[in-house]
């Protein structure tokens, strides 16, 4: 089967470069998938994407080089499994609190005996080749458990010595809530910076991978020197709308 | 009805900023008509957008204050109509190239007798209000001709002419191969610089407004001090990938 | 192939309800292909309707009894003969004019060596059976030719005698703005509503069928009265919003 | 943040008149907008709406003045999320039959540390406006609680008494199926009616507003007499069904 | 109501053909209900269709005579409701474990006193008619739990002992994983056939239908053969890709 | 830019196997890109495809190695030039009849200075590669003109002589039609059959290449033995059909 080169390079210890989709259309994902990044997420949870909108949005992804993962609405079994069989390649779960999640979440990427993941990889393996699709696939799936409640972070040693987990995503805006601070995509708080290099330094423990979210190049480029492995540079919306007020304020202020 | 704020700001004399839509997604739709754009043009010739795409795309630009405006496929009435009737307040019509095609774009931008517009403005009353739609809003819709062939060229002045014209827009890329040279969004070379100052001076000697196609706020703003009355700051494709482009650099670089 | 009732009913001297369709759900046109309407039409001009989003509306008032017919975007062969082959069986054309305009709608309708229809009956054929489909067909579409313009007033007595047009459709709106009057699509100008008659009686003087637009029961009784075989009891936004008006009086005046 | 202004008038102890959409069209839902409802609930339990079909029908109920709420599919913490996040200003969460699910329903509307719900109001901010919108939102979203289940009529006092709920609403459909009766939309049995008043009582008296189902202005102005401060006054298939009939039987009969 | 012909079938003793649909094409699902099935499924679980596409695939099915029937994504009581709600008539639910598993499933197809569906048959009321809907209804929907789990199989005869559960269906791929094969969607392995043979004769015990996935017609005739009742000949995109591959191979062959 | 393969197989005396896509399923289409088609044709005429529904399906194309073309709703230049900006690489217009079509369809296909094609590549640079897309292109988009029609046999050999038509395609049912025979898509008449080698051998005398339209494998093999170079096998809808008819007859005759 194809190989999941995101996961190549992170097990090589180099830095992936994450772009998040948020919006439905397929244009754009395929612009996405060719600018560089080398994965790139389609947000189920926050994103107003659903599991009707996503499947175009994988297809475009697959046209060029990057990745295609997913983030679910929850972490659900069976959102999960319809995500892989799309033609995801990894799975960032929101919310997840215990041990249990984690373990829910890395069941639902594994098939049987690893695993519970139901057998009918529909477009998987139109995208990942049949040939050894299974039992390959099973080391071909990356599966990030998002580290932003208290009790996920009272639990984190716990989910990260979860087998078949590849390491957590830090959701800077819940992450700052539960801390009891402001909501930011940037955290500026003390308190909440500190946790963020915490829990980095905890997957980093474990021998698991650390990703973080961000909403640009300069703060993903921040989260690499802070040693994570997998950085998100911005998503789709965030991205034109910051550009197109920048162009406006260009002409404006000429 | 709802007044065309786009129109009343050009007769006042000032500039106006585009912003371009090119893909069928109406979460870039609402968030391009919140970034501060005068007025978005949904583009049904190049952009990847057609009559049913489209409306989606119309309701999530009359959200906020910014006009909505389109680009059919082509110079047709039928569609032009249609966009019409589906609340845009401005047609940017491609490849007129005669006095014929520039009389069938106002004409079908007119109710009887001044045009021949088909009356049934199914959502454009839901848009700019029932009342007095007509007759107000033959008075209410911007019909700019754009300027990209060489009979174009040859019949400018005819064209500017048209009574009800409201102006001309500029294609770079296409007046760039109109004239022998490579498509260019961003034209350099000299001979078609001098034809954009020309179309834009010709235009105002006309008292018709000038409006010009660009890429990004730098130039949008270049073009306004031109002396252009509409100015395109670039399209949410273009822009987009710019914007990732530089993000994945900024990680890769750093 | 299966009976086009509508055209049997004409044929029979039988008045025909019609409902007018104007939004893209098809849960809408299932629910009006099962309210009693002899036909249904999809209005493809004025309505927010396109080629891509009429397909699921064939099919969902092909559910019941009622038999679907098409109000093109323009008198256009194209979209006509795409609107056959997704099954509608009957054409309601607008803006016909001239002798010309008549001619090429009902060539559009038919097969050579009668008309210029491609054969490519890709749903027709499953909605109407593929036995004897080709040349019965011939013989089952409805084809109305809207009079609505000065020009098709002018020749309304030569477009009633083009062979194989069924009959004439008035387009209130239009009609009054050509004859000067203010757009009604309930016609209230003497002028107007004595030409209404009169299109109708010279409809019936060659032995053509008689179509009227109208936006109630009572209207459509109205123009049943006066001798229209074929009229129309509004559309699908417009009863709603009359029906959401109401009940909301209700309430407030409560 | 922009005002919620049903949830205004409810604490100001005006009816509000809800109109009910369960079709999944932008057109009419934007119709729907439009007509005087104060507020228009985009239904996905028994509408045929889904998550990816309902955001282009929240964006259409934000261009006029109504404030679009939602039914989900279930009381699942999920779905109740992302409908806030597109831009709900209310959820009405069915078969609430349990103290639990009613905290469910309403910590999925909080952000902590009130309540769970997760950081990412994509489209919610536009809609909303971004400025305070934490935590302000929190004090913006209307809750209420189906009560239709022979449970939920068990724990209705204890159901009311859940910090942060804002009312119930009454599902006469189920209520009459689980009370032993026919299924009836507008209920007839004394028994039935009498434990609809019942629960508009027990509502007030904790101090709670008290909602009801209804498919007419007639039905929905009876629930306010009898005290209801939320009465829907009809769906847009039912409305829209209705409607047609009567102009079907308006021409049949004359 | 409309009759359940598939149950009748069953209920007859005759062998029920089934058709498997996992494109969300409302063209292709009209097609295949056009073809002589008895009924055909469509696949929200390993399908690529979701609830919001899969409104027009039952739309498209209900115009011929074949049964449309429905594998939600998971056993989801809020999503089997709303497959019946869409004019599902009939369930196939996945990864059936336990009795409650197939306890969930029941009670989600049966209106109270029977079961806990939530009334609203917003859709079913249209395909199936309005009169004697309920309580008619709750002996109309075919209900099969999939045996395809160790669970499952430990389990088999209390799950059959399930009332109101109509028969099981067999996962041949998930089956084959729980027994530590290969996944197969033909299996080939004697341990699986033996076990495919046993769960089909202890359905028959038990007075329940046994149902058998399968690819071609030979597979299914092969089920029908070892007793099976219902029997699936394949799925759209299996049965379009092997049809092209040898179209490709005649061409390249001759 | 990217090469297109089908033009390289054509020039280099190659039998192209070409498949049909007449379902708007990027699910499909990308199944159909993977089964070894030369090239799959995206049909906007006869199949139920629209310009909105297309653009999936040509990103669904585009995943694997068979190359994208389309045949317009007619020989239109707005739409073949939109198609070209979605990706296809070849175009095979219906109805020609005249030179003046032919060149039509050449000049829509080609920039400025040979042709009159809009610049605007949105999506096919995206596709193609953006290095020298322009000037290569105009060489890399393969143009066959449809002969079907009593003109288009009379023009036959000044079609084929337009310069920059790469060749003709044989559309069978029209072409049976035009001759006075009943519509076959794989016809039996032997007038019918003597023209269909008669135009092959036109289009080989004038240096062009012939291509014939059929329902499968066989058909399309027989073509290929006539001398044709590019030859259809099958459409998804027709073979899928014939398929599940195939199964069920197996399983009803075991
Ligand atoms: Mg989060
Ligand atoms: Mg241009
Ligand atoms: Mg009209
Ligand atoms: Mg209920
Ligand atoms: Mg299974
Ligand atoms: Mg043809």
């Amino acid at each position: 089967m194809k190989e999941n080169t995101l996961l190549t390079k992170l097990r090589n210890g180099e830095t992936a470069i994450n772009g998040w989709l948020s919006s439905a259309s397929s244009f754009t994902a395929e612009a996405m998938g060719l600018v560089g990044f080398d994965c790139v997420t389609v947000d189920l949870q926050h994103g107003l994407i659903g599991i009707d909108t996503a499947l175009p949005l994988f297809q475009a992804l697959s046209i060029g080089n990057t990745i295609p993962i997913a983030r679910p609405m929850w972490n659900d079994p069976a959102q999960i499994m319809r995500l892989l069989d799309s033609g995801a390649y990894g799975i960032i779960s929101p919310l997840i609190s215990t041990v249990d999640d984690a373990a829910t979440l890395v069941s639902a990427c594994l098939y049987p005996p690893r695993g519970t993941r139901s057998y009918g990889p529909a477009r998987a393996i139109m995208y990942a080749g049949a040939e050894n699709y299974y039992p390959e696939v099973d080391n071909q799936i990356l599966k990030f458990a998002m580290i932003e409640t208290l009790a996920g972070l009272d639990n984190l040693d716990k989910i990260l010595q979860v087998e078949g987990l590849d390491g957590v995503y830090i959701g800077p805006n819940d992450l700052s809530l539960a801390m009891g601070y402001m909501p930011k995509t940037e955290p500026t708080d003390k308190e909440v910076l500190d946790m963020v290099q915490h829990i980095c330094d905890r997957a980093h423990a474990h021998g698991k991978f650390a990703g973080m979210h961000g909403t640009s190049g300069v703060s993903a480029a921040g989260s690499a020197k802070k040693g994570f492995n997998f950085v998100t540079a911005g998503n789709d919306i965030g991205l034109l709308s910051a550009a197109c007020k920048s162009a406006v304020a260009a002409v404006r202020q000429s």
